[in-house]
């Protein structure tokens, strides 16, 4: 029977953390992360599938999260206000663990194939979220239309939020943009011939 | 010297499409694109870097066309619709190649590979659809907010516009989508106390 040891997935976290940031990601392996850990390798893929989950294991749990509120959005919200209820909810959990966003968000400016990655979960959110959105009888194009712009909300408030200047909360700088984005969205009606009326 | 061969570009893109479409992306070498096409793989790598850029090779053009509609949209234009120039300055683009577009989104749609590669593209696309608002004087986070909403609206559209049933334009379905931001983004306001005045 394997001993379960208390914390042992939090240390292999840590120290990878750690190494990504101290000698780059691609130039970190799973035999240098135990080590540091003080664990084995076998022990690091009781908890990891590879190394990159370390970074990216939590984006399973932040999207059931979006997905959920905007489920529980009132029932008279109009689509725009589940979908920012969805990325509050994301940004609430977030924002509990700022220190590891904003070295994981170094880690991975750093490296393409990571950033990549990010773009591409941020995509699987985005489309989760449509779907969500169509649960609540949202048709598309709406659907769709409205879980881009909520996830193009939460994505630039994200990089605003984990730069080091930035003093607010991530709530606080999602709600920020979506007041934003009914000035920005009015647009004027084009020219037209003048109406009768 | 090496003989310049009249239309071997586009033979070459039309076998490579042809096989793409019959036996899948993935099983398709660039010989078997060469043999269908009549000609060498020598000269298929004059003309393209590997099969992928068959299907990809057109997207520098189309940032590029974004982004100076965007330089060159009117000096009072605000930040939603320089950036509308830009990506129905696009969509006029791909109105001409329907048929071409909706070969190669079929394709796209059955490979995980490229539908990676073409999330990617576009966001690549808005990066520097975010620049080209920059240069017009936007701020971020409103340049990259702008640049996302469009790039949202031109690939929420094309999706309709590539579709079998759809008989309307490209840039027609751009301006319904944008016509929809304003309503979409229209939010109430939040409970707040009552103000004073």
């Amino acid at each position: 029977m394997m001993r379960w040891q208390p914390g042992s997935r939090e240390r292999l976290g840590e120290a990878a953390m750690e190494l990504f940031s101290e000698q780059g990601y691609e130039n970190t392996t799973v035999a240098d992360i135990a080590e540091r850990a003080g664990l084995t390798e076998r022990t690091f893929f009781r908890y990891f599938a590879d190394k990159r989950e370390v970074l990216f294991g939590g984006g399973g749990e932040l999207q059931e999260l979006i997905v959920s509120a905007v489920a529980q959005a009132p029932a008279g919200a109009g689509p725009i206000d589940a979908a920012a209820a969805g990325v509050e909810a994301g940004a609430a959990l977030l924002q509990e663990r700022r220190a590891f966003a904003r070295q994981r968000q170094k880690i991975i400016a750093a490296t393409p194939e990571l950033r990549e990655r990010e773009i591409m979960k941020l995509a699987s959110i985005a489309a989760a979220l449509a779907g969500a959105l169509r649960e609540r009888g949202v048709d598309d194009p709406t659907a769709t239309l409205t879980a881009e712009i909520a996830i193009a909300v939460f994505r630039i408030a994200f990089e605003r939020w984990v730069a080091g200047s930035e003093r607010r909360g991530f709530p606080e700088l999602i709600r920020e943009s979506l007041d934003d984005l009914g000035a920005l969205t009015k647009r004027p009606r084009r020219e037209r011939a003048p109406a009768s009326a």
